[in-house]
């Protein structure tokens, strides 16, 4: 056995608390390298005749990476103690894996092992669990709709009367959602996500001016209000976009620094390397990345702790908002997310807090900081397999059977996953207006692990390339919209709805398909589902690896029921086609 | 390369801030796999011609563990902010590892990389800088001195009159402390661990009975904070024990319980299953272990939370004690232990906190609980080396390679390293009277990182088998004394405290000698330490893989200095012998 490629870490994905009773396990093992893995474990203060008392128990395998295969076993110790090791086994070779190393015998004292001291319910990570089901829609609100004239900024153009500039006004507001609300719920949308609405200087309200104040041109604060009302009356939440890295530059503690230099008394709420402050290139402050108009805020500094905790607050307390998604969360420190999520989860225990990380976010999503992040791993893959062509279906399965074994799966089910927002090209754009491609990349979108995000508009076949071409206006005519696509999207969010192992209830794991064929089943001890995507222009088939001898199936697009017609089942898949499959849970390999 | 076995992980003990401008990266690959690793790394945000700046530092090989191969680099990010990435070389074959995945050539995009988004000043890990550089003493009080013979608790026997049994007492007391804190002094000795002296009932008083009173037959409040001033005064310091996984069975809240079941207003301070409570083998109530007379305190209710916490702020606040013992720290949850950093923090910002954990402890240790651990991982491989002789030396070296490597640099300098405790035989018991197995010991235990700990008496003879053996009565009478070994030890002592290297500054990485012998240095820019210890009978030597022409060598142990006489340095050790080198700086293997 290579078994310097066996990887197992006693945190984060690799052990952790599933619920309140039931402990998650993984172990990596070089590919095809490990025959049989079983988990060793036991309550370490179990003895008998002077030696541990320990059973064991089988481990699955559930995917490959294409360099690792990943094994998994969930287990409920008795007294919510529980050390453990792993027996290994390829050909004749036996080795037991503790956590002081490697044996060929099972060490007789606990004391060896690995160990997960003590299952704390309150430890179990508590993302809320009405995200697990929603179906999100992102709103750029300058664009979505204009409901009422009299809000509009200066120079406002008529709607859709331009393309999109960085600087240009269309009048977009909350009036206009509220109008659109029916629209909304009518797709099966349960959730909206506003990016910035505060007062800012710019079109897309990144800078912020005032964060206690709404931006006038999208209404008033009696507009969100109402706003929120009529969405939770449709059964939609509202989550807003809170930008706490950094203010905008004519935030009026910003104002002041560039004033008063030193003898501000705002001058801690930055970070200044010397006065007066400059711009420039590379300015004398820390700002994001390298922009002077957006200059990084002191979030150790308990002043500015303090304001922005209040204005988390204020808007879950006034507006009963039910998510705040945070711009550039990762260049935050730590310590401040924490007191955040104390902050707002004591105003309301279920609020969704939702981190912009593009990256690696374990170190976030322990349990004590968010409860998901953007995930953009899931974005860049999919698009990578479909829209751009540059991986194949076996790097897609590779690359998200690791992405979902980078996370606990209880964190991974409340991931935020997207195909587009305002900061990419639009998904038919990126698809090369081919909407066949469009319409996979949603059915392995709604139907994958995570809390779906659509873009607006996207669902109608808007066109348009990155920033600011992603920015159009709402198609409101309904002779100008793509109602085909709205419908196989509106029809996917149905399933969604109505299959719980769609929305996240049950284990995902791919098919190794030998073929550019994208195949993974999810399933739980009463049902199987099964998800097939074919990325290439190409028809292709695959015969499922399962005996299908008096099996009823379903097919959940076409609600047709059949019978496999051998013992086998043969899938044939258009260019571009896919199927999503039902089976009674018990499938044999 | 074996790809399989190529492993980073962006958190914990692989990317760490070293100090506010330090940035720790490392990285394992499979033993003698990989020839060359370089780091590319740089701002995420530094482009040109549309393609990400990046420079590249080779990384140093810090090890083995005889399985892998550790590699680490230090970097300072200009901007606080690090992309990176790796580039592994083996023979003609080059891989960049990235954290989508492996490529053959550097990926041009920043968002490929591994990402350490921004280093916070107020993120690095703060252990107190005081315990890199503390010499501890364990005091077991019943049993260390007995200075005033009117609070000897009824039917304390005379001192030593007697061997140590479960339940006896023989009058140790806080009086008795004080009188030989010149003692301690003279040793060396900069800090004093004493376990439990709340009010208990047994005579390791790890049974709290109540968490705000001395037990009265260690003296009172007044002696308490007059031991602590005189042990100031002395330039040592004090840290208590605090058991708050459970009380005591006498602990009146747990009494309530027991009296009125169900209606009992103290219900929630334990974890009942069902009522009345009943002990036996397995208690109806959550216990230490299954311990009947140690309930387990429900450590999520905010009533015994703010209990607690006024507990841990008390005896600071009115005492001074320098550092607080966690007992049973990893069954407690981490909200728990977070709440107590800040709460003890606020009230002295240098306090130690010590939790006793026996396994992987990176979950406690990632800076917002815990300033250390008790190093047991480090007692078992010294012990099974030097006393029970179970394992090599060179599976020593790979032991503590890997341990070493399982911590950031900054958590490992402030470990807590013991040899033996109030649990464990005594070491010279464990090394069969053998002092020359003794003195090695303490020669590797004063000159490796961490902090380290003496348990009272071992310093001069005293025997013991496994509690209560181990609990004897200190021998005061210099003439039954081993007053050489104290010597040997005073001598490590003061070497430690003169020469910063020894105490925590610069790296610490073995020698492979090829034999049962264990040699390791500990070096930074301007000097090298090097240890020699022999754990065998046998005499043995060793040349070390230094040119050493012209180098001036000083034997610290006997002050005296001399150079090679050829142009390599061969040593020679007597069995269970042992060196201290010190050298300048620019050893070149």
């Amino acid at each position: 056995m290579e078994k310097a490629a066996i990887i197992h870490y006693p945190s984060d994905h690799y052990v952790y608390p599933y619920n309140e009773k039931t402990l998650h396990i993984r172990i990596q093992t070089k590919k095809d390298d490990v025959a049989e893995v079983t988990l060793i474990h036991g309550d370490q203060y179990l003895w008998s005749d002077g030696k541990w008392l320990f059973e064991e128990t089988d481990m699955l395998k559930s995917g490959t990476d294409g360099i690792h295969d990943f094994w998994h076993v969930f287990i409920e110790p008795p007294y919510r103690r529980s050390r453990y090791g792993f027996k290994l086994k390829s050909g004749e070779e036996e080795l037991i894996l503790t956590e002081k190393g490697f044996y060929t015998l099972p060490p007789t004292d606990s004391g060896y092992y690995f160990n997960f001291p003590y299952l704390h319910a309150e430890e179990v990570f508590d993302a809320p669990s009405w995200v697990k089901e929603t179906v999100w829609y992102q709103i750029f609100p300058e664009r979505f709709a204009n409901g009422n004239p009299d809000n509009d900024p200066e120079g406002a153009l008529p709607w859709g009367s331009a393309p999109p500039s960085p600087t240009n006004f269309f009048g977009g507001d909350f009036e206009g959602v509220i109008e659109h609300l029916d629209y909304l719920q009518d797709l099966g949308i349960t959730g909206i996500y506003f990016t910035p609405v505060f007062k800012a200087f710019s079109n897309h309200k990144y800078d912020t001016i005032d964060y206690l104040e709404i931006d006038p041109q999208f209404g008033t604060k009696e507009t969100l209000k109402r706003l929120v009302e009529e969405s939770h009356k449709r059964n939609i939440r509202v989550m807003l976009d809170a930008v706490f890295n950094h203010s905008g530059y004519y935030f009026p503690p910003f104002q002041d620094v560039l004033e008063n230099g030193e003898k501000s008394k705002y001058k801690d709420w930055f970070h200044p390397h010397s006065f007066p402050l400059k711009g420039g290139k590379y300015p004398n402050y820390e700002t994001f990345a390298f922009v002077a108009q957006m200059p990084k805020l002191n979030t150790k500094n308990p002043e500015v702790k303090e304001y922005l905790l209040k204005v988390a607050k204020y808007w879950i307390e006034e507006f009963n908002i039910d998510g705040w998604r945070l711009d550039v969360a990762n260049e935050v420190d730590h310590q401040f997310w924490r007191e955040f999520r104390q902050a707002v989860k004591s105003v309301k225990s279920d609020l969704y807090i939702l981190g912009e990380i593009w990256h690696n976010s374990m170190p976030w999503l322990r349990g004590d900081q968010f409860d998901a992040v953007m995930n953009y791993p899931f974005t860049t893959n999919l698009l990578n397999l479909i829209a751009k062509k540059t991986i194949t279906g076996t790097e897609f399965a590779n690359n998200m059977t690791a992405e979902i074994h980078r996370y606990p799966a209880n964190v991974y089910e409340a991931a935020f996953n997207l195909v587009g927002s305002h900061d990419t090209p639009r998904i038919l754009t990126e698809c090369e207006g081919n909407k066949d491609r469009v319409k996979l990349i949603y059915t392995i979108l709604f139907t994958f692990m995570g809390s779906p995000c659509l873009y607006y508009g996207d669902e109608i076949g808007l066109s348009g390339e990155m920033d600011p071409g992603c920015r159009k206006c709402m198609e409101w005519d309904e002779n100008k919209q793509d109602r085909e696509l709205f419908s196989h999207i509106q029809q996917l969010i149905k399933l969604r709805r109505e299959e719980k192992l769609l929305a996240n209830e049950g284990q995902l794991e791919f098919f190794h398909t030998g073929s550019d064929l994208v195949a993974y089943q999810k399933y739980n001890n009463s049902k199987t589902i099964i998800v097939l995507a074919n990325p290439s222009a190409e028809s292709t088939e695959f015969t499922l690896p399962y005996s299908m001898k008096g099996v009823k199936i379903t097919n959940l697009l076409s609600n047709e029921e059949f019978a496999a017609e051998a013992d086998s089942l043969k899938v044939k898949l258009d260019g571009y086609g896919f199927d999503i499959l039902s089976f009674p849970s018990a499938l044999n390999k």
